[in-house]
């Protein structure tokens, strides 16, 4: 059960995030915290476990500066501390299915033979998104539950983040060699400190009036 | 700047969070934390911040009762002490990109004049998304962006969740009349306490090792 200060934190921090435009690019992530932020990620919850994602996180300036005009310019993919790209895998196959398979009866000392019925599962329910791209689409939906995952955390340690969609995914798949290991970018992240000088920062965040967001049944 | 406090608590809560398959159907969560858990909804991000969302929280049993079925019978549905069900829009048309020009203007004291670019970049973007459902499936992502903040507000505030993809979203849309309002139902999120007798609670969380999901470049 909660107590009220995990509640002020959370209420706090959540109002406190915004979608930061400018990175002060001086101010860098410690070792500690990026080891939070990544442990966000790794143990973000997927449909049936299956993790249908990689993250890529790029500290090569050079990259990043090879890729900011395929990110309409946007500063923060060479001002923030961190750069992430959260890639989502662009099948699901029954292979991948028994590799999932194998590493839960690795972490959990169990045989393969007792989870059939959920390899079962996994595979049927694969097999019937048969629209075209429905499998990576889905996939898609993990890796934004993910980056839901990671934009919390980094807010409860007040670290300033910005989600990334206006940047090529075809050219980040190519600069990243993503498409041969059978990912796809879907979304990128900028973490760090803001800059004092973001005009953003200080406005009020809009949200369409309570009512109108969440309906009682 | 974060402290070592709150990393611990990060780390300890998300590595505590796991999807519950048997909620306690005598404990409800109390009115101070589900204002919390609100709040991580309402303020989560969205493309544009455009918020293409829709959050109906289901208290009546009888209808709780009546979507069993229809969620492959999963207890969560009924045992979890709130039930939320997570809707996208279906589409975005220049009269919501109008409304929440209007909002942004109302919320800030802005003249509409100032975001003629703003509203310019939004109906570009969505005209852009051409392909059948792109723009449906554009605003899932964002429901399960606005998901991850939920899942993991609750697990800072020490409260059990279970995400739900198994369900019909026809009959769930049919059910709380989703379409007529121009949303769709895409996850569904229980809440609440986990059972003493959930026999997966106890289970080591299985991950692909960091190296596998994580690439530095």
């Amino acid at each position: 059960m909660s107590n009220t200060t995990s509640n002020d934190l959370l209420d706090k921090q959540l109002l406190w995030r915004y979608a930061t435009k400018r990175f002060d690019p001086t101010k860098k992530i410690s070792s500690r915290d990026w080891q939070s932020l990544e442990q966000s990620l790794l143990n973000a919850p997927s449909s049936f476990g299956l993790q249908p994602w990689r993250f890529v996180t790029i500290s090569d300036m050079d990259l990043r500066k090879k890729l900011l005009p395929h990110s309409w310019n946007q500063p923060q993919v060479v001002d923030a501390s961190h750069l992430v790209v959260l890639a989502a895998r662009t099948s699901v196959d029954p292979e991948y299915v028994d590799s999932f398979i194998k590493r839960i009866c690795a972490v959990r000392g169990m045989q393969e033979a007792t989870l059939e019925q959920y390899r079962g599962m996994m595979n049927g329910f694969v097999a019937s998104l048969t629209a075209p791209g429905a499998v990576e689409n889905w996939c898609a939906n993990q890796v934004y539950l993910a980056l839901g995952m990671l934009l919390s955390a980094a807010a409860v340690l007040e670290i300033d983040t910005c989600p990334i969609e206006g940047f090529s995914a075809a050219a980040y798949n190519e600069a990243l060699g993503l498409p041969s290991k059978g990912y796809s970018a879907k979304v990128v992240a900028a973490l760090g400190y803001r800059s004092q000088d973001d005009a953003l920062a200080g406005l009020a965040k809009v949200r369409f009036p309570a009512e109108q967001i969440f309906e009682r049944r």
